[in-house]
């Protein structure tokens, strides 16, 4: 299962070139990312869409280990949200990757796929550094959204 | 009489001092102009906020000659939309004062002013350079929202 | 007596009008400004422009209060720094207000004035969030860069 | 043989967390990337640097295709820039691979790897958005830059 998460462009995401810049798209898609895993416990006026949040965070950081992203067009200013679909591709020990595909907005024709990413995250004690192991709760809550990883067809 | 623009925050516009950067706020207030001048006509798309839109645009740049911030609390990261109130101060003959007052997201109580603002703006022939007069069918759409000039209370 | 603080454009820095954009002009002062508050003390590695530093830092938090600019002519991208001419143009007992111009990089001709700026910070106490003085030693250190504030010809 | 471009950190580069944003990482490396490519005929004050340049550029858009970036340490705030190590990894037809690791300012020690990445880039024709075939001259001036490509652990 997918989760659909809508991402507003922003005019200054846009280059010289008048399109999204490539820097820009991994913005979003981090904003992407930390909306999906928000904590409802955390802000009771949230939107609560944090459905794959379950109890990583607060005593633990979530470090960036690697990320990757084929773009297949040029995404030009729009309005209306992207809309990023976004998936587990893979739930280790203490590491997850998480996948994107990026799509135009939701009820535009035809759909547009602009790319394809993923982030590799790995979850550590922010006292010692050492890799935290993912706990039962929160593998629980994210086994719905595990799908086959993304799959790049140029690198 | 103002407009309400929402503007949803990003995490990226926190800096080292987990609070909004005050150059994000401005970055902020760019967003909401500019959806406030959004042309309906542009994306048949469009979400149709557009309503100080009326004929400048097009073959008319505006530049940007003056602006001005107070801030008066910090932002924290919120979920929901900041509410940025926007009005006209000034309708000059090829110039513009854009006036912003920064509220906490709608409905949350109690409501605080993060801030105020104005930005300036010249209307220009991109090809010449040259002044350009905001034309009557603007005037007759934008003297809704003129409104007294936003006032700092410290400069 | 002002200082000059070069600052590197970014090609980022543009936006899809292709100058550098209004609200990126402003994080090229909040730069130039580090620069010049940098402690030398902090990083024995540093450049030690941090002729502006004096005390403040460490246990006080600088909060930005205001901030204006004026844009005289749009900013190409340019491979030399930006030269940021900067002073105090006000020292209050807990306040201080920077000004700049920035200027076309040093050694070309004719020197170009692409627009003037100034902010006005406010140093407190983190923990209560009450103003704190000045000491006597940053005043001293300062004194030599306090000349007349920065006058805006357009508000 | 490998360039080495310095590049300034800025201190918006961090986000909350207080080291540079992972993807402001992919900033740094466009801007480093830019500068390695600078023609210098654009711009009779530049730097110089381009030593990439040959011939691509004017009449040929590069689009960028794929980007990936493994992150080995976190990017604390440095005042002396970093030192970008930049070589090609793979010259084709109509593209190219850039690729990057990410150093600590040069003369510090121990010299620590952030992290190494790529980018690929395409060249098509402004117009029909063709691929363009990359020339003698271009490739005659980039052969000496040719290396390995970059090889990532964590994937």
């Amino acid at each position: 299962m997918r989760l659909h998460v809508p991402i507003q462009l922003r005019w200054s995401d846009l280059d010289a070139y008048n399109h999204v810049n490539n820097v820009e798209m991994l913005r979003i898609l981090q904003e992407a990312r930390i909306q999906a895993f928000w904590a409802d416990g955390d802000d009771p006026d949230g939107a609560g869409t944090a459905v794959l949040d379950s109890g990583v965070g607060g005593s633990t950081l979530s470090l960036i280990a690697h990320q990757e992203m084929e773009y297949l067009a040029p995404v030009p200013y729009l309005r209306k949200p992207l809309d990023i679909e976004l998936w587990i591709g893979r739930l280790g020990g203490a590491s997850i990757q998480v996948c994107y595909e990026i799509y135009s907005p939701e009820g535009g024709a035809p759909r547009v796929l602009f790319g394809r990413a993923s982030t590799t995250l790995v979850m550590v004690d922010p006292g010692t550094g050492e890799p935290v192991r993912i706990g039962e709760r929160a593998r629980k809550a994210w086994a719905a959204y595990v799908e086959e990883p993304v799959k790049f067809t140029r690198r």
